[in-house]
């Protein structure tokens, strides 16, 4: 196949939600190139710890490791003939290596498979990426939670099926985003802090290649304790890379694909959730909310008076995308034999992808959650929209014990329909009413229908959400 | 809208893998009515428990709350005009209750909303039929760790994209999908100790219903501390139902879904994993394993001869749909405002769909694990069908550090393709070759490309496994 | 297995867009039980126009092949031992035929296999479930007509990225609705019109046993033509169904699955659009249109004064699970070998509740469109408020060739900025500038700033698009 | 934000199945960035037929509309400032059009909007994309057409749920992988010839800014008729890209993106059907075909004699990601408004990676048909494993009507049963049974169950196929 293109720049044109975001380095084909190459030096040093690999072949292997010595189109197109990239790689590697130490080369990837290096590169690749994700998420949990405290009392309308509902607080609005972003950081921790570990396995999972190796290298009686030295080998190659290291060689075992794809559909989603909030709240007739301003920020091609809320657009347009693709590294789970023919290459575009727009949303909701511009006044005075209406509620509770629940909600829905229809105030149309007069006078009727008076439990439970 | 059809029962026509098992009870319409008359119930009890509602009331209500007595097809029907069964429910509810005793119907649903009530039964739901998803888990398990026990060391040929690879044992491969259920388990654990809370929060989320009428039942004083009471409800409503207590109302924060669904979608996955790897082991050219038999199982409507393997057949059909069933769990996140116009709504079918085919796949499971046969002799012939090749991997590794790793590579690609053309042994392709007599005597070469002296670790990673 | 409970009735509680809808009785387990009995009987009837069944056997099956003869729960229960319903079928079709005509009894699945039988069934459900969908579409589709032309010129804003863009009419907007549904009907004829296939191709797709049958009835001469025989034999089973002839047997060629997932998700989307904009015009603070009411409609079980917008968010639950659902029957596409081992039993469940989410959905669509009510004035008011802000674009139009583009589009932004924050009208502002005021006096400004001025082709568009 | 890095080069690394394929020239940004390119310059160009435009000015702009001339990196950090790269990009097209003719600047975007822009170039991209993927998808067909017709006869065993069904031939099977690839055609065909639009309406659906500038080039009288001229402006532009002329504007209408989803993931589909029977042929114990050879393709970087399937494991992995991806396309049916503030900006990255992902699977599959390796003797072999079982149908065919229905079957599960476990010849056990040999002499048993003789209307099959 000739190549005539070399498959572009990755400028992000079509991602603007991750473009020049700090995530792109961290996943970009470079960088899976180079945790590719810190697999191999990796595993090389534990492998010299264990006495199997000469010290000076693993120092030269490490040395040797850079993805800026490598040519990744050239490995991509490789790859062709053999359906993964590290085939290529151990090569150029090898090549790389005996080009300053020949002895030292006859070290690189010894014992290993292509799925272990691939597998450890991409948990490495993941774990770079997850940890700016957890970042920046705990940075707008900052934000969100000064927006909680300050707003925690703020009136407004709770919605819900699109119309006002009761009363609300905006404050309680920011404290619930904060929490579901603490969901979200609360499960990449777990998948951070113990689901990312080393692939070692060696061709079919059994470590042999790694023994049979280990043996020469320490003689007859070398690998005696097979357990031992699995069990010495792994740690070893855990430490060199600061992975964990897994119970079992997981080639077709995919528990970390699918933990990391949920992880991400979730934190994706997660961030949509503030979005399609912030935009409910930024229409042209209710806003409560703008994104931050900055010069040029959120203007049209055509219309000179729009500032288009572009923020919670980015994080909608990933948090959309984000689970269809994790639904692909679920069902990688469904893994025949001992390594895959198709499933395993179908990981890694995918992950790719999760990781970058996920990266990507995080980062923008840092800057979307430390600039938001709250509008108390349009809070109220859209609250009063529905007016004294939107705590019927209350009253059909107070009227509950006199007249019966039934009779007590059936007379509400009466009056806020003719309230609607006549635009005379609720209190009014109530006091009219001789079964409601009998047991509330006017003043009390005002009071219980003001929004102000019927928030509830939000400022308690903005505290309580605020402890953790 | 007239209704001349009841809906039609529905019998798993379409769905053998549940069809019988017995989360067919756990998740059926039946259940779902009494799981919500059981959260209305419950929250009378839990109001009872602080005072704000009579113990007699509660007593009455709970009394009342049976599935039997109410026509869920009539509440199906009337969920149209409300696009929730909770509306129709809470009048039934009502009138049953006042039946016997008017003034406890006054009670029912006090301060409450839809969505508390029927997040609540979903949860109650999703708990019963983890738990049962959960034990057969367990004994699949078992039986996984008596076949991984049994075959530590039965030879078995490994098998990556789609070929012969190198030696392991079928040991390793029991304790491998052994390892992957109990991390489906693992996750089903976390979710039920502590991801099923009670939905408390009212109208939209403040709780203001409930402090209302709180307030009413305890006189002026009754809810000066706010927090404290909602704290006491909510902890008393969990009690009475078992499930965990939210920091938050989670009308729209979807946690609980989005985490029920990965749960579920991985442990499907897990349990198709298994499904896959038996039908590649079953197929007519490999049989080392057989499904267990049973009279009338597997026959064919056409063909005398064939014994289907329909058990993993069942576990895969729910393999290949959960997962995709999920990923709509996971996009409610998305849910805006105070409640979703549509988000929410699309949860409860799938919800149900999910943890019906996971149930009945576990269930399946058992059945498959705790029958399945297995064939050492067609494993270890199979194992020799690639023949002293299937070890080359091996005399590569002793030739590397005498020729060095490329050349015995290359050596052995060259030894190998000649014996596959010629059908002559490896050993005698090998010992031909004058760099390769020069270091391997005829009989170092059988010993060493014997498949069943190159299982690596396969034993001890069993031993490992096992200890989990 | 100890089956202690019946799976139920499918009431529909968990999915109320389609609970008491026609479609429920056309896709229930009695009606696919129906269909594949209607398959058997129609593959007697064909073998008897071929003359290799006798017309008398024939007639006797047609006869028994009655639905509710068979207990299809018993049939569910027997398919977990063979993965699918059709072995069990054929034995009690068999025992049913054979009580009252035992010669007729041999001629039941002559040659064939269980998965014509299932998947002619399917194909049957399907077109008789996808004819009320169309119905229901155009239905709507009419209601929308109406709506457009009634509309034609009513102004209402267009809105981009959640706020005000420029003018349109709501003409358009219906317009458009019925278009997207046109094309959803257009994707479901092309389904019906050709891709409904029979299933017919015995054990393997080779009609072996079709054609061994055919052999002994019409003696050793009988086949000698096979193309004729299995082209006559194919013509008379699609004219007996009314189902189409394939070119090839396609038990593992999945077009017919793929293409209903696409066509059904597709108009799940249609229906799920009108949904997300009737419910952004329905927001309190909008209100430019509600949904029909009726008594009850749209009730709360807290708040007397909501009347929600049910039917669209019927509609959208719809819409968020169809595509998901489809997604497996696209995938569906990976059959492996003549019989797939899972992705085959996969299908059912979805393309079932595919069908009847979709049929639902149209049904409350036709319901949704009939009793929309538009409200002119409050498009008219909520124009206002983004006031003459929302044909800014115009004027920049205006003076780009006086200006140039950049400057002209510039002062505009300034323009609309400063009389966001003033207060101001914006031809004030503008004719303050004099760079402006050389060009356009006050009165031009106002006209040209009048958004009922500014609904450019909207007319025409909906003129143009009512013809299709 | 700084940015310290450009993306990085887009090698393909982790997407060998499109690595080096034509296909990634014509997605990669740089493609997109002159289709958008492409787009303006026609827009301007078609503006000029119209007399609204000078025709000196389009033709500045369209030589000014070259991709290398501007800095995609930066319009993708731009991007970020207004969600889309279409008003950076504007302005950077401005001024270099500018630079040369600074009156024709003027004329660049004319009335426009992004999305106008950024859909029409979505499909001019999509239609490149696609003639590559059909002309792939052809040449495979033709590859297939000889392998089908070469293998009419080729005696194969059919394969249903993983074991030895009944006898079939290659050639049906070839025919049956080209059948489905056409109907891939056929979907893309559809698409293709109608479906790839292009878009036209402006800020928000009307064309009123077109029409607002026209009246300008025109003169006071210039758009009198408002439908011709939206007529001759979507015929002019819809002539100068090649695509077609929409009924409506179809910002939020979101047609041709679901057909183009449905239409990709069928062609993946279909593809990576064919994977799987050949990983299925391939196998160890299978090998009935093989996939080409060329130097170093299929290697390990572990085992010296695999040869792996990896053209077949390309394109499985392509089957597996593009469904999923396609979902995300489906979904974006759901835009709310005039433009979805998320939906559309979710769908750019989708189609990228749908279409790059066809195209290279389609690539890759014309090496794959043309090379395929056919071995008949391994087909008669295996065949011959399941041995005179695999006709017992026949069997069962054939007393069917001396024994009955029911009693023949009986029989003939019982006698391969015993066949199978003793080893002995199935017409020596059934010979043995009087009830059989009372009809059925030896020679005759031997023949029936000879497997070539039982290959039904497979040939015919394959002829009536090849006729498409």
């Amino acid at each position: 196949m000739t190549d005539t293109f070399d498959g572009g720049r990755d400028t992000g044109l079509l991602s603007p939600v991750r473009a020049g975001t700090p995530v792109e380095t961290e996943v970009a084909d470079r960088a899976w190139l180079q945790a590719m190459l810190d697999a191999e030096a990796a595993l090389a040093r534990a492998q010299a710890t264990l006495g199997t690999v000469p010290a000076a072949a693993a120092a030269a292997i490490t040395a040797a490791a850079r993805a800026d010595r490598f040519d990744p189109r050239a490995l991509a197109l490789a790859a062709r003939e053999t359906a993964n990239p590290v085939v290529g790689l151990v090569k150029a590697l090898t090549r790389a290596v005996a080009a300053s130490d020949p002895e030292a080369a006859e070290y690189v990837h010894r014992g290993s498979t292509s799925q272990d290096v691939l597998d450890t590169g991409a948990m490495l690749v993941a774990a770079r990426a997850l940890r700016r994700v957890r970042a920046d998420l705990y940075r707008t949990c900052e934000a969100l939670a000064a927006l909680a405290a300050d707003h925690r009392d703020t009136l407004m309308v709770g919605r819900t099926l699109a119309l006002h509902a009761v009363p609300t607080t905006f404050g309680l609005k920011a404290a619930g985003w904060r929490h579901l972003l603490l969901d979200a950081a609360e499960r990449l921790d777990r998948v951070l802090d113990g689901g990312l570990p080393v692939s070692l396995g060696g061709a079919a999972g059994t470590l042999a290649g790694y023994l049979e190796y280990a043996a020469l290298g320490e003689g007859p009686d070398g690998v005696s304790d097979t357990a031992d030295y699995i069990d010495r080998l792994g740690a070893a190659f855990a430490e060199e890379t600061g992975l964990t290291r897994p119970v079992l060689p997981w080639h077709t075992l995919r528990t970390p694909l699918a933990d990391l794809g949920a992880a991400l559909a979730f934190t994706a989603g997660a961030l949509g959730k503030i979005a399609v909030d912030v935009q409910s709240l930024s229409r042209t007739e209710v806003r409560e909310v703008a994104e931050p301003t900055a010069a040029g920020r959120g203007g049209s091609s055509a219309m000179p008076h729009k500032r288009n809320p572009v923020l919670s657009t980015l994080l909608r347009s990933a948090a959309l995308q984000v689970p269809v693709l994790a639904t692909g590294l679920t069902q990688s789970l469904l893994s025949e034999d001992e390594r895959s023919a198709g499933a395993w290459h179908a990981e890694w575009l995918l992950l790719r992808e999760c990781l970058r727009l996920v990266g990507g949303a995080a980062h923008t909701a840092v800057e979307l959650a430390e600039g938001l511009t709250v509008s108390p006044e349009r809070m109220r005075d859209n609250a009063h929209l529905t007016g004294d209406r939107v705590a019927s509620e209350r009253v059909a509770a107070v009227l509950a014990p006199r007249l019966g629940k039934v009779r007590g909600k059936d007379l509400l829905t009466e009056a806020t329909a003719q309230a609607e229809q006549s635009g005379l105030p609720l209190p009014a149309v109530l006091g009219a009413i001789p079964e409601v007069a009998a047991h509330l006078g006017a003043e009390e009727l005002r009071h219980l229908l003001d929004p102000t008076h019927y928030t509830g439990a939000a400022g308690p439970l903005v505290d309580r959400a605020l402890k953790r």
